[in-house]
């Protein structure tokens, strides 16, 4: 293709700023208090995707944060590629941990990013990585290289659940009918170690609450004779694992999918530094199932981590106080064959009939979502490694990822096409964490590796 | 003594809007944001003294709240009474569980309490049954029969430990020499049952922070390969009880003073409904140490108990983080012959010893406070009995109290004299809860019992 490296050379001030824009808004799906942030953002999105090329862009109303959908059809004739992104994020908090406000976004140059890195909520997961793509168009528009024909589906609440996601696929089949789904929101192994996705978690996520006595008491006068429901929820809790990190949950472990000695074997030669990864977080050991390394532990296994937890006083100074209840948020991440839905109910039925008659326990569901596998002997996948070669010069290795796309398997359900996951981000690059941030090397190998999906993609299909 | 009965019922009204203005002022030692209430505070107490008789106030400067201190002397060969009372007050949250707002006080009439109960936060605890001293002072004064010496010391930082009070009582020996210290800080059995407290636990207050990767970190990529701090924290308070809800600290028991047969068989004469007692807090079953019965669980057996747990998300919605950090405040109830620092030094010892290596753990000890006994052939006791039949036409009866006055060990160490804790309150009163609650019968009943003390003690002496 031509004119790629000058096209990205002469407007990569203007990609950056652009994105900058975008990030400055906060649009936390999360908390309702963001609501008309989250909406202004479909509509900056909608702009951008006209101004890229699009031929006809709509935002569309959901029962929750609206999708926007736009496409560029050149030829029926042709292939379609469908591009998924998010536009929404996860909540800012804890904000005192930010070095620079989540929402004013800043470029910083580090050891690992000496072109500079852009740092604000959101700066790859999945605005940065998803305006990639708006990019990549915009570039093939005007350079006149789009070889297919192209359709986005940009939702808003990817961090929540993507509920209405669902509702709007169902309901949309033919005008999102595709050849393959392209998603950019996973990360690579290494900037010069590309990886493609082949695999993703489930995600089940549930709410406990425990409720003991009717009012807080005075722990003094209480104490030893009332169940403490905060002391009952940690018992409760500890008993979900058992000392080898096994999940206790009956059945929990039923469907999941064992890999060969050969796959574990491929997946090994990933490169990876255990005293690096240690060294990366601050601690002394790493922590998880016996029986299976870091790599496994992240990706083939499923787990069950408290994601928050509260009750009691938690202010200042001390407060000698039994509280009425205690909460927590609680996440399985889930392989393939387990079915989210029959692990929520696990789960939920476990838990209750381990609580004590002393208290009281609801479970509410949160949301959820299918694991994933996709094959590599497919034409996305072999036109997805040939553009990693264009613009990396390296064959991208095949990798499972512990993350969680539940709409994936959805869409493949759905829409019966099958998935690309090209990453550009790194695992240090904050993601869900503060300081949070995106290399612009990254974006704008993003922006320069996709016009070769598209290409080979469509020229493979040709001589299908 | 005369005209008790129809001082109190000319003044009745006066009394209850006195103290209902003192609990308008929100005195929350704990809560750095309320500092100019709590010095305001001690200011309104200094003035009450000094109206209701006494010769000399002053509000004496510490390292942290003010100590208000104020005396009659009437003659130096006759006995002196020091009553002492706190003006602080717990935090009022949850503030939402409130039926009318915690500094705003009502009155309200209950089943309980015909003649209504002040509903506001100290209305119990301790501001209401402190100001019962300052009246009764006054109607000895008014009525010209204060029939010995009277000192009162009135502190700032009883719900966070009294700091300053030992560093003020270290210090002020001679100036606070008495005969008996009189204290109304805890509560009686029923209305219809007074009971005179003979025996207080200690407590320990610590703070845990447990420490995981030096981020908030994304729970897909990270999840069942690093340390969750939240679940390991679980795990670590879960293990500090065994199943027989025996606390598993190594040492933890060592110093317990266990009662006799005798001792309990005579503490189980006191009477106690447990279909009541589980009814009043909504809950079907009590929990406690095997062994022992309610009334000996939250009385004479020391506990542990999570007064605050947080860590993680905890907003609106779903947030797949594995947090950085995770905390609880932890406090152990603690029996005579505990010492409160031992025990303090023995949770720490432990607590740190079973964190895995995967975390990094800090214990910060808050404040504490040893137990108490005190004995019923004194002097002190005899005329507190006398007092209550005088008052309430029945004999007290002496009653272990679950909770911590951690001073009382201090007087009787720093000063050489013994307390007698004349309570007014009752378990329903909801101390450290929200709706806390005074009887207006209580207060009265007190404000009457309370000269009869001074009048018994003062003859008796003199007998000796």
């Amino acid at each position: 293709m031509q004119h790629i490296h000058s096209y990205i050379q002469e407007h990569k001030d203007r990609f950056v700023n652009e994105l900058i824009e975008l990030l400055k808004i906060p649009s936390v799906s999360a908390d309702p208090a963001f609501k008309e942030d989250v909406i202004k953002t479909s509509e900056e999105i909608k702009k951008s995707l006209e101004k890229a090329g699009c031929d006809q862009v709509e935002i569309c109303e959901t029962p929750g944060y609206p999708i926007v959908y736009g496409e560029k059809i050149i030829d029926p004739a042709l292939p379609t590629v469908l591009v998924y992104g998010h536009y929404d994020v996860q909540p800012a908090d804890p904000i005192e941990l930010w070095t620079s406000p989540p929402f004013e976004p800043v470029i910083k140059k580090t050891e690992l990013h000496p072109d500079g890195a852009i740092y604000a909520r959101g700066a790859c997961d999945d605005k940065g990585q998803m305006y990639m793509h708006v990019k990549a168009l915009e570039l093939m528009t005007k350079t006149n290289q789009l070889p297919c024909n192209v359709k986005f589906m940009i939702e808003g609440e990817e961090e929540v659940g993507s509920e209405s996601l669902s509702w709007f696929v169902e309901r949309n089949q033919e005008k999102l009918a595709n050849d393959v789904i392209l998603i950019s929101d996973t990360g690579m192994i290494a900037k010069d170690v590309p990886s493609i996705t082949t695999g993703l978690r489930g995600l089940s996520y549930v709410e406990v609450e425990v409720t003991g006595p009717n009012r807080d008491l005075h722990s003094g006068l209480y104490g030893g004779a009332v169940a403490n429901p905060i002391n009952i929820l940690t018992q409760m809790i500890a008993s979900l694992h058992d000392e080898n990190n096994h999940i206790t949950i009956p059945g929990f472990y039923e469907k999941v999918e064992e890999l060969s000695t050969e796959e574990r074997a491929a997946m090994a030669k990933a490169p990876f530094s255990l005293d690096a990864y240690k060294k990366s977080l601050d601690i002394k050991e790493v922590h998880g199932e016996a029986g299976y390394v870091t790599n496994e532990r992240n990706a083939i296994r499923p787990t069950l981590d408290v994601n928050g937890i509260w009750g009691g006083y938690t202010g200042e100074g001390a407060k000698t106080v039994i509280p009425s209840k205690a909460y927590a948020k609680i996440s399985m991440r889930l392989v393939p064959n387990q079915d989210w839905q029959e692990i929520t109910a696990l789960f939920k039925d476990h838990f209750e009939r381990i609580a004590p008659k002393s208290v009281t326990v609801e479970v509410k569901p949160h949301h959820g979502g299918q694991g994933y596998v996709t094959p590599i002997d497919t034409i996305a996948y072999q036109a997805a490694s040939k553009a990693y070669e264009e613009s990396f010069g390296k064959t991208p290795i095949p990798q499972r990822s512990g993350g969680s796309i539940p709409i994936v398997s959805l869409f493949e359900k759905e829409l019966k096409s099958k998935t690309i996951l090209m990453g550009f981000g790194l695992d240090s690059d904050a993601i869900h964490s503060p300081n949070e941030h995106f290399g612009i090397w990254n974006y704008l190998k993003g922006i320069e590796t996709i016009p070769y999906f598209y290409k080979y993609f469509t020229e493979m299909s040709k001589n299908k």
